[in-house]
């Protein structure tokens, strides 16, 4: 298996930079990190969100339960403990992507302020480079959606310590964003976001 | 905070699929797994594969000790319970980075072959995009190279169930790649990898 070697290939000490990465992307690298109730809209705008990222050549990624949950955190349950390491580990993931240079758009309720502030703290330049982004909505109006029968299964107690039943959700104080789903479309919660990474330079305008 | 809302804004139902990213980023999302001995090189050539990648204009990320132990990582230690979990978790994220379309490079000596095929079989299609690389290289040579020291530590028990030592590596018996790092230069293996990977029209040529 002898192949005829390319003479161009240079590197230099060190793992590429994070501007080189960005530089070869065209974006800053970013987590996105949307948290609200269950209901409240967070994957319909992430989804939608990456979607429109792509369209513009720009690179993210979602993580969300689908491919979390069943993955990398499938051996965790429900416990405060287990609660913790999930949102723990979502935002090392999170970092890694934004190290990469893409735009992690994650879709979790993490219903916990200290686990929150924990994932921002992760990143590199947590002013910068972490958006919180609320996804407000009132309880009625997310109990009513109920797109997963959760809420329904939570108030016949089939679903112990569900967040905004019997669990509390602890609203961000400083988040970036609140993004009232019930008064505004997916199209315009899409638009602040992107706003808000065109301000801050993780997209070119 | 009332914004001109964009009228372009579209979007479909579901996720963006992986065709649509490869479409986006000119590559298609793989793994490449660099698997061996401590000293073997494995870090050194997905180093120098990853600017060699970046300098192509693909997207490529490596995933090592530095930034998967100290993060994603830092709650396990060297049981064997979680030698395993350290390797199941970095298999699940690199298939998330498959799975956005880049090229995960990955950096452990993932000694055990069960270990390694579990992290193979969570990739979409297995023998496609990922990508076993077996840095091969004599233990007395690895030894003597001792980057970080730790064969010299091992020898004065200083550190328990070290691989080579007193702990097996169980060699790949189906690796796409054995890079001999004691007979190629490093320009040498990443072409390698290189060569592979335009084969399987992960990259293009």
């Amino acid at each position: 298996m002898t192949k005829q070697v390319a003479t161009n290939i240079t590197w230099h000490e060190g793992s590429v930079s994070r501007a080189e990465r960005n530089r070869n992307l065209g974006q800053k690298g970013a987590t996105v990190w949307f948290t609200g109730l269950s209901g409240s809209g967070k994957s319909t705008i992430a989804v939608a969100l990456e979607q429109v990222l792509l369209q513009r050549g720009n690179h993210a990624f979602c993580l969300d339960g689908d491919n979390v949950r069943h993955g990398l955190n499938k051996n965790l349950g429900f416990s405060a403990e287990d609660r913790e390491e999930n949102i723990r580990r979502i935002g090392e993931v999170a970092k890694l992507f934004a190290d990469a240079g893409l735009i992690a758009l994650t879709s979790f309720i993490s219903p916990y302020r200290a686990d929150r502030d924990k994932a921002r703290t992760l990143h590199d330049d947590d002013k910068l480079d972490f958006i919180e982004c609320y996804v407000e909505c009132p309880l009625d109006v997310a109990e009513q959606r109920d797109p997963k029968g959760l809420y329904k299964k939570a108030r016949a107690g089939e679903l112990k310590g569900f967040t905004g039943i019997d669990d509390p959700y602890e609203e961000p104080l400083g988040a970036e964003l609140v993004l009232r789903t019930d008064r505004f479309t997916v199209a315009e919660c899409v638009q602040q976001v992107l706003d808000l990474l065109e301000e801050r330079g993780i997209l070119s305008a």
